[in-house]
């Protein structure tokens, strides 16, 4: 989604400086520190605005979420609809691209990716964040274990991704073509999955787990 | 696709003792030896009519082939039309269940399922030739390492299969929802396939990929 970039919405995200991280690199290594507890960390790459990820960290507050948004307006909307307070919560405004510098090691049990830009253009295939460069980066971030939660509801970026997920070692599981018509229980929409669902067209997901 | 049983056919199969191998169980641990090489083994599980299998053999004389099939009125067609002889083909009538029956662990090295039976009730769910005791089956006959390349037209057989692959540790590769509109080179096609294909309708295929 195309946003207006909106003059000032740099300084408006210092606001809210308990929820959204300005400076995610000073908590590399610490951030279960940062959470004050030692629960999984889970992050969404490209939260948008906010939905899934403050749903589910609603619905579970054994884990921790760390949500990932580089169009610093979308993170303005994301805090100003969670508020200002630190929970089981954190945004960053940041690019996906230097992930390896704000995590160790270890750090991230799970990684959802939802609606992700298809780059539809061949020649911009490693630009999706499913290609196998991002996918060995995520690994790294695992250590030992991980999972990509995943879905879209584009089929090209989904057989790709399936082909990617595999060439790079993860198993895959949960695979529907279908979403809403499939059995899996507990789905969490995004703002976009709404919209789109309603004119039934299928949503594909997968999950794919990575064991060392 | 449902034929009409045709009274005599088991002995017609008789007659093509060079090519049609009535006694399977008498092979096993041995298929090598009857085939005078140590070429690989690759087995196809519901051959129908056999254009695929003798396409394939055709193309790959450093490769062995054998055909399974339980109906017995197509294995006889398939014998029909690929004569009496013993080249880098062998044809069974048999049924898959038995499979662990007539080879030894680390005999197969690939097995291609094509337009298997979709078994589209939930209940008959067991019966799907990609149903993970189906799998483990599999698995015990390519011994370290196998693969199963597996397509369909069906779209739930395949999300089926997909998700049984994966459960049952085999790694995902080369992927399509769409394969007759892919970049995949070299698809032989079956009988079955020609025909669907000319309705438009999309082709699902991937290989399956088993270390141990």
């Amino acid at each position: 989604m195309r946003l207006r970039r909106i003059p000032g919405t740099k300084e408006a995200l210092t606001h809210y400086e308990d929820l959204v991280i300005m400076d995610p690199e000073s908590n590399k290594g610490r951030w279960r520190e940062f959470f004050g507890n030692d629960h999984p960390i889970h992050v969404e790459l490209g939260m948008g605005k906010g939905q899934f990820i403050s749903t589910l960290a609603a619905q579970h507050p054994e884990i921790n979420y760390i949500g990932m948004e580089f169009r610093e307006e979308m993170v303005h909307i994301a805090a100003k609809k969670m508020g200002n307070h630190r929970g089981n919560v954190a945004l960053l405004w940041f690019n996906v691209d230097n992930i390896l510098e704000i995590f160790n090691p270890g750090e991230l049990s799970r990684i959802y990716l939802n609606f992700s830009d298809p780059w539809p253009k061949k020649r911009h295939g490693k630009r999706r964040l499913t290609y196998r460069n991002y996918l060995a980066k995520y690994k790294k971030l695992f250590d030992n274990a991980g999972e990509i939660h995943f879905k879209t509801d584009n089929k090209d970026l989904f057989e790709f991704s399936l082909n990617e997920f595999g060439d790079s070692g993860f198993f895959l599981k949960n695979i529907t073509l279908d979403l809403h018509n499939s059995e899996f229980k507990g789905n969490v929409l995004t703002e976009y999955e709404k919209k789109f669902s309603q004119k039934g067209m299928p949503i594909y997901r997968c999950e794919a787990i990575y064991r060392k």
